[in-house]
């Protein structure tokens, strides 16, 4: 048995076929959602929905795990049919968890979120990972990654105004703690490059920090991006400029609260309508900055 | 209405009503159950009997939710169900949930795993969180620990041998990183704190690393700590002295392999009785230097 394509081969295809790096968050808050979906029980319904509207636009989704957990057991069961019907749609599914832990634990989560037979881990192609506990948290999920040609986005620089708290601490030699992260994630992912250049282990680098993002890049530079922090968050694309690999590759951006709640703000047509023209926007905006890196 | 008492004050009471520091951590892997407990359904009547059994010498049970999550709905029943046994036991129930994410998303999983009315979070008392965004993630979880009187454990040095890595790395005017997150710590907690002198807001600080622990407590004298480590991961009892405050106050010391996997080396007697042994030892062994701080 031959090992499986490589996570970053697989959504740098995903990207050139699409013509698009964007990915579509999925963050539900109920009071905010089209009327008729009032109720947790109802969450599935709205995604499903939701997932056909921006399929042709977007090359992933990225469902944030809080926003269903929040819902318990009822959540769970929708988290897996949204990340269950973005596959069957021919999508990239980020799991968005930030997960971060030790050994049998980091294993436990890689299998929740990324293994073959768990409930949402089945649909996943990534799941986002925390660094905080260094290799021994990673290591089971860069198992799993491995064996099942998935990949993982390590938090390197986030898109919030606290990340400066703790991500841009500098250490003896003048040089800020987000590197010495991408410095473990150039490590954890080297066995996972594939023939595209690009490993299966990506970093999240937030458009809100152009600066950090061109030093990210300069250390990573067989990396990955997803790239938190554009639309709502504040950026535009001109700020992801510094994110992406000669030839606009390596990078997808995520929007959320700018596509899924877009019909608050394009009232005069129905909601669906008002998400899919919202993620045209957003892949148009973004692929004027790709096609000309 | 008067705010309810704080995370703080309940800990330390409940440690002194008990005699006991000792957190049993709940972290189910199937095959090593015994055998009558071999499906993810089962999980929840191994987890009733188990708090039942160390619930005389334990003061509280700290799940891992990476080991429910596996297993999907079933898992996020069970860990409710493990979660809603231990308070009506009597037991403070800590999450072991160690997330870390932004504004309307850590206000989502302060809701899920603290939250009145979500199906896990309505029976805990605290949950485990990742400092790695700053203050920006952190706010959500104050507000709701603040609002309901639960708290919060913040990794601040784990136990981990790779701990190092990170948060050990020194800034520039030669202070470990695990320092800086302790001085937010510090900050998070000030507005919580309680009539016994300790903060809701806690800190996760392993029992391996003794030199650091002595570090982090001299600049968090109002923080309870929550140690991993012990038992199964080589810490012995001595090796948590530097963690507590003057009086043996201000600690919970987690134990998870030794007391719920203790059948598997006590072979002679029922699970039940070979886990409540092993809690009691762990009790004891505690105790002696609890009450000689």
């Amino acid at each position: 048995v031959s090992a499986p394509r490589g996570f970053g081969d697989r959504l740098q295809a995903a990207i050139d076929a699409k013509g698009s790096c964007l990915i579509v968050g999925i963050d539900p808050v109920l009071g905010k959602l089209p009327p008729e979906f009032c109720s947790a029980g109802s969450l599935s319904a709205w995604t499903d929905e939701l997932v056909h509207s921006v399929a042709p636009f977007a090359v992933g989704i990225k469902p944030n795990t809080a926003f269903f957990e929040r819902f318990g057991t009822d959540g769970w069961d929708a988290l897996d049919a949204t990340c269950r019907a973005a596959r069957e749609a021919g999508l990239i599914v980020i799991v968005d968890a930030k997960r971060g832990d030790l050994e049998s634990t980091a294993e436990a989560y890689a299998d929740a979120l990324l293994g073959e037979t768990s409930q949402v881990g089945q649909w996943a192609d990534a799941v986002t990972v925390n660094p905080y506990l260094g290799t021994d948290g990673l290591k089971p999920f860069l198992a799993t990654a491995g064996k099942l040609g998935k990949g993982l986005f390590v938090l390197v620089r986030t898109s919030n105004p606290s990340a400066v708290e703790l991500q841009d601490v500098l250490d003896r030699e003048g040089k800020p703690f987000y590197l010495r992260v991408a410095g473990l994630v150039d490590r954890w992912g080297t066995d996972l490059v594939g023939e595209s250049g690009l490993s299966a282990v990506g970093a999240v680098v937030g458009a809100t920090a152009p600066r950090q993002a061109a030093e990210v890049r300069a250390a990573l530079p067989r990396t990955p991006f997803l790239v938190p922090g554009y639309g709502a968050q504040g950026a535009g694309a001109e700020e992801i400029r510094p994110h992406f690999l000669a030839g606009g590759r390596g990078v997808v951006v995520n929007s959320s609260r700018g596509i899924i709640y877009a019909h608050q703000k394009d009232a005069g047509r129905p909601w669906q309508e008002a998400a899919a023209r919202a993620a045209e926007r957003a892949r148009d905006d973004l692929e004027r900055v790709r096609l000309t890196c």
